[in-house]
């Protein structure tokens, strides 16, 4: 089965090349797939996120290495967490809980495998990497690790509905300066196709169309869509939304139909 | 055979993960190999100048899978080319014509395999990726889609040659900052290495000595030369030519010996 | 054995997945890894020093192909270096040396192997991927090239303490902005964990509280600690050293305790 790797380690160092080079070296056979490297450095919400999006298209029995760690040579735990359909591997500090908790959480173990001369600051090199080429070779997470109960969890914001407003928030950017809202279809309830959407976010209004696909909205026109992910998105055609509107995760947002 | 991967997709976010997760489920032995993901944004002339570069070096049976595709959820129709050597699968926009014709069509085919769920917006994996690891598997386009018999191709810009003048054009830049022309061979119409090539560009002239290869041209020396791909290209010795020229394709150029 | 890559061709131009194509052509089963191939452009002590750092996680057998080469097309030697555990295949311009030296260099091989049509600027593809596929089949060196004597060595700067002041440089930033000096354990001659270390740079002074784990800092601290790799580093706990001090490779660095 796959390892795929998500890390906040850039792609210009060794970092991840070293990581690569040890779980080869446990396992020979291995197949690595990148989800990315280009986590925001210690953006522990946006790794999050990103490994939840694309988990779910990966076969089962795939092995996720998750690292985005600033609490690396702390007393954080090291984690193997098996779900129902794939195990996780990385630190304990919520980066695999959005994932993991979607798929259906059966064991979370704190890594216990004692390896030699382990760093205090690349344990995904010398903790992550060799739990998930072990656990591809079929070794069992408890000869890894010992059971944990409590482990750390990050919120998903839930949107609300009222008198026709949606309270949601910027989840995400995309590399294409998309928005991502925590609404979904939420969105249904206060407006349909061809209406324009009113964002509010502190206190600026932005106009955007409703529309099913990209496809249908003239260069430099902002719309608004319920993304592949399921998530309402503005977009600003063949253009950046985030960067024309100023907008990035965290911010909260009212979302009503203009009038 | 090998997939081969081009996409505007870049690599920070989820996307590509998404498609190699669903090549993977479809084929657990699938061989998915990169050729680009930083493809600029909806840029079709790039992504289809890049994919003809670098297709031509993979073994026979490869599988291009190639998504630059500001048409998505449109009517524009998701394509299987079967040519000479290869498969390349993407959407009907241009962006596989130029590798694709200088191989050699055999068939075109309108992707119509029946998808549960596909969404509007993310067509790379809910269509594209699906297709390319049917190919993988050794099923057959004809079962995968039906027949089409005409398709959107690109045209190359011919360079022209009329006293002693080639009229050309910017068609690359490369990482490095080279400026490839649509010129080749004309060039030894009117010069020969170390002949000094007036390139005019918007009115303004550039000066550079005709070399065989960089390594003879000093740091910071503007040089013209055949590339690897057999192309005139301008170049700053261990510098960056678009960019202290302000060059960028699509720029017409005349070429021609300084006197 | 896998052949891991490293280049300064970047990712977004047809160049690495050429390297691939002829890589798989030679050897269908071929499993390639990306070291990186954001080594600045033509910055071959940057690429000798990451290769160095990651080669040794790779298991044995491991050939390197390793292009960094701004003398490509003119009489430097193209390589094969035989190490205790691996391979080495790229220019000869010290790139490779400091990873193969560190291993034991066994045997050292200019490349011959007449290939049809090699373009004077593209040797990754047509002279150094074709070598190691061929390696990758198990063909041996001497099949592939002559012995040589003499080749290019880059020498490490060797630390050097006097009257309790480390005399060192500053040898890498790494993506987080973390600067490497060339020292390495003769900091604990000069100071203890809790100390602060007094970094003199072109005259200006950076203090740093020597810690052993980035976890220990509060954000933005500026802190000394020694690296996964060994050597002493200067880093801002979530920021970015190298552009808060200016600091970049090269430079030479007084360190000692401060009073």
């Amino acid at each position: 089965m796959p390892i795929a790797l998500l890390t906040d380690f850039g792609t210009r160092d060794y970092f991840v090349a070293a990581m690569k080079g040890v779980i080869l070296s446990i396992n020979p056979k291995a197949v690595i797939i990148d989800i990315t490297h280009e986590i925001p450095p210690q953006d522990v919400w946006t790794g999050a996120f990103v490994l939840k999006s694309a988990y779910k298209w990966f076969p089962s029995g795939t092995i996720f290495l998750a690292v985005v760690d600033p609490g690396v040579g702390t007393e954080r735990l090291p984690l193997i967490i098996k779900t129902r359909r794939y195990y996780f591997v990385g630190p304990d500090n919520g980066l695999l809980s959005l994932a993991a908790e979607e798929d259906g959480v059966e064991a979370v173990y704190k890594i216990e495998a004692k390896l030699p001369r382990i760093s205090t600051t690349f344990h995904g090199r010398d903790v992550f990497a060799p739990a998930a080429a072990y656990l591809s070779l079929g070794i069992e997470p408890r000869l890894l690790g010992v059971p944990v109960k409590s482990w750390i969890k990050l919120e998903f914001p839930a949107p609300r509905v009222e008198d026709n407003v949606i309270h949601a928030r910027a989840i995400y950017v995309d590399r294409f300066g998309n928005v991502y809202t925590s609404a979904r279809e939420e969105a249904f309830q206060i407006a349909q196709y061809g209406d324009t959407l009113c964002f509010e976010a502190e206190g600026r209004i932005i106009k955007a169309k409703f529309v099913e696909t990209y496809g249908r909205a003239r260069a430099g026109e902002t719309v608004a869509l319920i993304n592949s992910e399921g998530y309402l998105e503005l977009a600003v055609a063949m253009g950046n939304a985030a960067s024309t509107y100023g907008l990035k995760p965290g911010l909260d947002l009212k979302i009503r139909k203009c009038i």
